[in-house]
């Protein structure tokens, strides 16, 4: 038997044992997609597993993340760090190899996948990542960057709007080096792909300006070996619809019913049966031999693209040096950007934003990111670095459409790509279209911050539907997710600072409306992400905490009380409460006659500060359109009546 | 003049100045979009602003929801509910021109729009749902259900991914009374559309199924006229592109500058003035009995339908009894329900679910839904009903697809359409791509239930990806959203019957694993939201707060505890938040020593209830991929060890 073809066929035989083992995941397109993906690895992709993260590798996206078993063996094949033990290990507590591929650029696994779409829009964003450095570093002699991102989808992800989106604006943005393989079984979990989606895929994406290949037997080696090279010719982002079918020679195949289906030992045997394969996880000499010539003609490019680099560091020692400090820590004078802030009149939270992004984006030139079409409203973007687009491949701002979910999604390829500072931004409410992306990035621990704008129903006139209430405690409950509501131009420079010393998912949540300053409100104060910004006497009896623009009306509240109050600004919950227990003693005021909380938002947070004798004035319900101080005002937020209700309370105490 | 044109002027100019007037909103749509809603609603719209609600009428959705000032403008000609005294109140609060078009259908009003997308995804909902009704009640001689939906659209919605998700779905299902009006003006407030969107819309809409249509000129009422003619003759969905200069005639015409900018004094006169109009908030009386024209024919149309009601009355008293219960409420035995589930061996939630559902579902035949992909999963289908297609307008359950985000949506256009009880479904992790969705049914009230499986990080092997963590708290932050996590079967009929009782924005949080039952356990506590489901002995000192799994493992922890100690099972908060004091105190017991709360989920909530120094048994972060009662226990859901955290406390009360 052809040598290819036997590799596939151990390939299908491992990936369905695999989940056979764990009596738990998907055979389906584990089976079927193995001519695909071993197409791939031994003939196109460019990879190291000695050295899995060298920079000139290709990327490759396993967009369908139940088809992590045909990934897994696929880079076990391969030469990564995946043994047959691991394979073994599938779907078990501390295994390299979890039900869906979780983020491991060391073993092959370049993003987290799982939740449908996501990989897709991901490999969109790798692949402007590709061409931004290229076209930064590149020159004609020595085209130090120039990697393909490949992504593996199937009809779960490609019905996905999220995937939809991004493929909409890969198309815009011609990236012709992304190539999608889209392994077509005609198949869902609830029967025929048409009961749900009868798409013309292919001028779908025509339409959306991609190049279609179709290969009519995706179980055929050369025909997908063969389409994977056109591709790569292409002046254009290409798809390439591979005609397969589900769980091939599987009792089951061509049904839903093989898709989620561990094959019982019987069965398995069978179907191994009729690949010729007797062994369990057993890999013949041969194959791996064979597996081996592509991972050795892969470590001569590695060592090719390392001359490639020596060369332009000889040549090119500034822009090398350019390259190099992309990754370095960069030094940034915080104090002066918030001295410069501090000489202009008071603006709105968005505004010093927007300075402080352009100030810290000056100085740390690898930081890019975009907008969903709202950058005058949002003012998030690179003013001096350029709109990214097809002919403007260095610009620092990508536009990304009225597309918040490919935003977040597309930012996380990019994040992935650069691995630099990276920034995105909508309307605070519509961070409710980009959640998915935020909860993928959070878990990864990607360096991109949200700068999320129109943070409160004081925004007015826009209406409820614009006006966040349950945002923040939204945000707040993603696991490994930072959200800053700044209520100071220093705690913007602070948020902004906590970011780029220790780059991972943040949250900017700002005002429309025009902020304040206070002298408590330092930099090192904010960074402790709670601090107290204002007391109106010694010994305070009582305490009120209060975020963003609320805090102004917190220090009105407290100068209106006769009894001595301390004021708290909380810009960052999750940072304070990370905080050494003496410091967090030392502003909680555990002794208060009275703990009150103020934030224009669902209350949910607060009663962990107030506990459950205090006061929380918060906004759990919609509001109406109208003037913002009036809607402000309306739904409780009016200094006279919060101290009124204060002095009631404090009477019973 | 021409009157239509003349018409068309002074629609233009109202819009522009209702803008101005408030000096906020969007101008720009709100003249070039003119010429295609006077179009609608002058020749076409089934509509009576006398009795705007009967069932015979079109559906209208105003999708582009910005565009607010053009559809107030355009009800008030066209003889609705709002003066032009409501159209100076534009974007001021309690006035009945809110920023954002709220759901108010005796306005004339279908859906609350604002967040792009949402609108066409509504209106697929509607124009599934007239398909459902017709097929169930039509007759070859008597039509009585015969409306077409029609949206408006701009750039913004067509390029998220919610909207792109269910045009796909409505090409698949063949939605032939469906219209889109597509406002195609080229430029979106970043500036042209191409930045970041260079589709080729017409084949793009193709390759989903539908028929395009082209209207060259849309600022010419003939053409744009003609068009919707042509498009309702379609037996495919249609969508009409109106080429458009977005604010035509202003000084800004053709730039993204005048999307949101209220023309000031000087160039709203200057405006008008190439319009030929001098007066400001003044319609001439020839433009009213113009639109008048339209209104009377639409009376008799309205009258006419009456009469084939009626004759319908007659020869099928039957089908019309049928139908005009459709929204009467509906006796359930749920006791009954209750029992049958009792009766057989354990089952997990999404099976408890599954048997109420299709029991409920068997007496209250309106009830329709559709789930995201995941029937044999989430188990949220009418077993008896068929899958709704379109050779079966008569299936109850859709198949959505892997499109949570638009099966969200559409579900909202489904219960707008149609009025009564809708349920959709996906796993509970994955409503974080619906939550825009959940958020425009909270704010409309609609009668939708979600059902939303695997609702743990006991789901164990599909890993971190799945296992939802946030999604509770998250759900629960939603304003006007009841979130239910039973523990036992009961808990499940009472949901269900609560959420039937009085069907709002509801969602059923359900285990993969089986649930167990508890004496105390009845429907009439469920109903409570919390209440006491074990006691080890009289006078408690410790009380144990849980929900859905993690109660049976509170009554395990509770049992190995030397002190009495009280489980709350607290299925619904909100409701129980909602009772009496008198009834939650009883359940509270404020004089415990110590309070504790076991959710296997961000720990948020649960300050509220245990204070500050009580215990709360919560998950922060992300799990591992393995064995589900392994993941479980390794995040600390371990029967002893909570028992012995809780001891040691007590000793320090």
């Amino acid at each position: 038997m052809d040598i290819n073809q036997k590799s596939i066929n151990y390939l299908k035989a491992l990936s369905a044992e695999t989940v056979s083992h764990a009596n738990s995941g998907h055979t389906g397109s584990a089976i079927s997609g193995s001519p695909i993906l071993y197409a791939l690895f031994k003939d196109h992709l460019k990879f190291n597993p000695k050295d899995p993260k060298f920079l000139g590798r290709d990327r490759f996206v396993m967009s369908a993340g139940h088809v992590s078993a045909l990934l897994y063996s696929t880079l076990h094949l391969f030469g990564y760090d995946i043994s047959m033990d691991d394979l073994k290990k599938f779907r078990t507590c501390g295994s390299k190899t979890p039900g869906h591929p979780e983020y491991e650029p060391e073993l092959g696994i370049e993003t987290t996948t799982g939740p449908l779409g996501q990989g897709v829009a991901n490999a969109v964003g790798m692949a402007i990542g590709e061409t931004m450095l290229a076209s930064r570093f590149n020159t004609k002699d020595l085209p130090i960057i120039d990697g393909y991102t490949y992504c593996y989808t199937g009809d779960g992800c490609l019905m996905e709007g999220v995937a939809v989106e991004a493929c909409s604006l890969a198309g815009t943005l011609n990236l012709n080096k992304l190539i999608l393989l889209y392994e077509d079984n005609n198949i869902t979990i609830d029967g025929a792909r048409t009961l749900a989606n009868n798409d013309d895929t292919a001028k779908k994406f025509e339409a959306m300006g991609w190049n279609v290949l179709l290969v009519k037997n995706g179980d055929d080696y050369a025909s997908c070996s063969k389409a994977i090279a056109a591709a790569k010719k292409s002046n254009k982002p290409t798809i390439i619809i591979f005609k397969t079918i589900i769980g091939i020679g599987t009792s089951k195949q061509g049904t839903s019913k093989v898709h989620a289906y561990p094959l019982p030992e019987e069965e398995l045997k069978a179907f191994k049966a009729t690949l010729g394969i007797e062994t369990s996880f057993e890999i013949p000499a041969d194959v791996y031999e064979n597996a081996n010539l592509s991972v050795q003609r892969n470590i001569a490019y590695n060592n090719a693209w390392i001359s490639l680099l020596n060369r332009y560091k000889e040549k090119y020692p500034d822009k090398f040096k350019e390259l190099s400090s992309l990754w370095k820590p960069k030094k940034i004078n915080y104090q002066k950007i918030l001295d410069n802030l501090l000489k202009e009149p008071a603006m709105a939270g968005r505004d010093y934003s927007s300075l402080v992004l352009n100030a810290v984006g000056s100085v740390n030139t690898a930081i890019v990111g975009g907008n969903a079409d709202l950058i005058a409203s949002t003012k998030a973007f690179i003013k001096d670095g350029g709109i990214y687009s097809k002919e403007n491949r260095s610009g620092r701002t990508v536009c990304f459409g009225i597309r918040e979910h490919a935003m977040g999604s597309v930012s996380n390829g990019l994040a992935l790509y650069l691995g630099t500072p990276v920034f995105d931004s909508t309307f605070a409410m519509f961070a409710n279209y980009m959640l998915p992306s935020l909860r993928m990035r959070s878990m990864m621990g990607l360096p991109i911050v949200s700068v999320l704008t129109h943070d409160s129903i004081d925004i007015g006139q826009d209406g409820p539907t614009h006006q966040p209430i349950e945002t923040l405690p939204t945000l707040r409950t993603i696991p490994r997710y930072t959200v800053y509501r700044p209520a100071t131009p220093a705690e913007v420079v602070a948020g902004y600072k906590q970011f780029l010393d220790n780059p991972k998912p943040t949250a900017m949540v700002l005002t429309k409306s025009k902020i304040s300053n206070y002298p408590a409100s330092t930099i090192e104060n904010a960074e402790r992400g709670g601090y107290v910004i204002h007391e109106t006497a010694k010994n305070p009896e009582i305490i009120i905490f209060a975020t963003g623009t609320d805090v102004s009306l917190a220090i009105e509240v407290a100068n209106k009380l006769s009894v001595s109050t301390r004021v708290v600004s909380m810009p960052c919950e999750s940072i304070f409460a990370s905080q050494e227990t003496a410091y967090k003693n030392k502003v909680l005021l555990k002794s208060a006659k009275l703990k009150v909380a103020i934030e224009a938002s669902n209350d949910t947070l607060w009663y962990k500060y107030v506990g459950e004798n205090g006061l929380i004035i918060g906004v759990n319900d919609y509001q109406t359109s109208g003037n913002g101080k009036e809607v402000y005002k309306n739904a409780g937020f009016d200094a006279d009546k919060i101290a009124n209700k204060i002095n009631k309370l404090i009477k019973n105490v």
